[in-house]
């Protein structure tokens, strides 16, 4: 599965706890890491254990690693549009021959701005944004949904390999962050249908736990009924997916959605609940409490 | 698997598709059955074959079996009614003892009224819904949610082992039918999502075969993801689940949630387009159809 990097140089902007996890899979796989993250404390610590060396900002990120791979690990568009612009920024500064790998969620749009604009500096951009959570970058078992071209996709296979588990080629440039947007829709209002299926139960005196087993195996089968619904019935919302990151997601789904002419009530139904939930104070749990919305409705009565 | 029901007498009103295949495999159990249809083409086939007699009421049925086990099969909360209530119907000729088994998804409300007034004429009601559709029913794999009490769910059960796999006691009176509901507002509403993951990235030129395959084994998998995403993505409407049935039981579920002081916007949304769907002309195709709604909104740009 891992794929043979050895000796190659990488850049990596963006050491979060996925970020962190996947920077630390490429050097294991041989890799020599040139790092950059906002908050230094995280890339001191890993400089101390060998195999990556500090840069100050985006732009020695990108003198360093010349005609080679940069990684990005951020976590919402704003902070890659920070690390793509400005005097400092990586377009100013990026080497002919260079790939850059977005592994974040990224706007559709912003995406194939940035594709275009290193273009036009004869390098690229793959989006390659990715499904699994912290507990797959850890065990490099990431689903990656790329989107570029097929030569600059070729070139960041052996790296994805190093990562992840399932990985796609879904198009040119944006068709990643797409299939991201589909991604964090279809989770976003799964969570939402089993909250509501889960505290319609309740409401009636029926056990939510058997209801879960119940239905687990039928046409209503699902990962999240399965594991986020096991959250639900045990109220155990210590966060693997935090409520503002499925905000985030969801937002760049409406936006794509407007952008695209399509006009989904159901999206904007699900945007407004977690808005709803978040302001009340539950945004730093796992998105799976999203169903405290809804027993609240219960417990008032 | 098969209970042993060697010589029991056992009425069955309701010989639709699911109700037929039922009734068979009762037979085939050894079962003696008292057979009773609104429809009585199907009535004279299935006695025709042997090991059933023909009833020409539910009166008859209710008659014939005595205190023994009566099941319904029918299609909504209104065909209930009709049998249950009325000068030939079950509950002005139910003897003492009868046991009946409602295995179609009738509203909770109805239902408790109807075990009320079977416990005083001593005989008493289990709701037992299914989920598994035609091929569940055919296969004898049906998932089957049973409410009443803990005494009438024993005696039924070698009944209920003969129909299905999955067969879970979920509680009182209604359970069952509150556990239906459950099922079907997630089955609905995920219809819902995958349908709009996959318009959206149709409308941004990504293959939406190719976004089903690459969300399989994440967190967006579902049994919906899977099955019902495969037959949007190939165009086949063929009817498994008719979307004039998603339609009745999505109201059920609005009218379910209204009376148990709840609101949920996505469950009003997703109910709207059903009813949208289906004023468009395409009530008889598979549920998965609803994609067609979104779909049509890209073709009219």
């Amino acid at each position: 599965m891992s794929g043979d990097l050895q000796g190659a140089r990488v850049g990596f902007i963006g050491l979060g706890l996925m970020g962190r996890a996947m920077a630390e899979h490429l050097r294991d796989a041989g890799a020599s890491l040139v790092i950059h993250n906002r908050s230094r404390e995280v890339v001191e610590e890993l400089c101390r254990d060998g195999g990556m060396a500090a840069a100050s900002s985006s732009a020695e990120v990108a003198q360093q690693v010349g005609s080679g791979l940069i990684v990005l690990c951020l976590t919402q568009t704003s902070a890659v549009e920070a690390v793509m612009t400005g005097d400092d920024g990586l377009l100013a500064h990026i080497e002919a021959g260079a790939l850059v790998i977005d592994m974040g969620t990224t706007a559709v749009a912003a995406t194939r701005l940035f594709d275009q604009e290193l273009q036009s500096r004869k390098s690229s951009l793959i989006d390659a944004p990715v499904s699994g959570g912290q507990g797959g970058a850890r065990a490099a078992s990431l689903s990656i949904m790329a989107g570029g071209a097929e030569a600059d996709f070729e070139r960041a296979l052996p790296l994805l390999q190093t990562l992840g588990k399932r990985i796609t080629h879904m198009g040119a440039s944006g068709a990643g962050q797409v299939c991201k947007m589909a991604n964090q829709m279809i989770v976003a209002q799964t969570i939402d249908a089993v909250a509501q299926a889960l505290t319609l139960a309740r409401a009636n005196d029926v056990d939510p736990a058997l209801v879960r087993e119940a239905l687990m195996g039928g046409f209503a089968d699902s990962r999240i009924l399965t594991e986020h619904g096991k959250r639900m019935v045990e109220g155990d919302f210590e966060p693997g997916g935090r409520a503002v990151c499925q905000l985030k997601d969801v937002r760049e789904g409406r936006d794509l959605m407007e952008q695209s002419g399509l006009d989904f009530s159901l999206l904007r139904a699900n945007l407004h609940n977690w808005e709803n939930m978040i302001a009340a104070g539950d945004g730093d749990l796992d998105h799976s409490a999203l169903i405290r919305l809804y027993e609240n409705k219960i417990d008032r009565e």
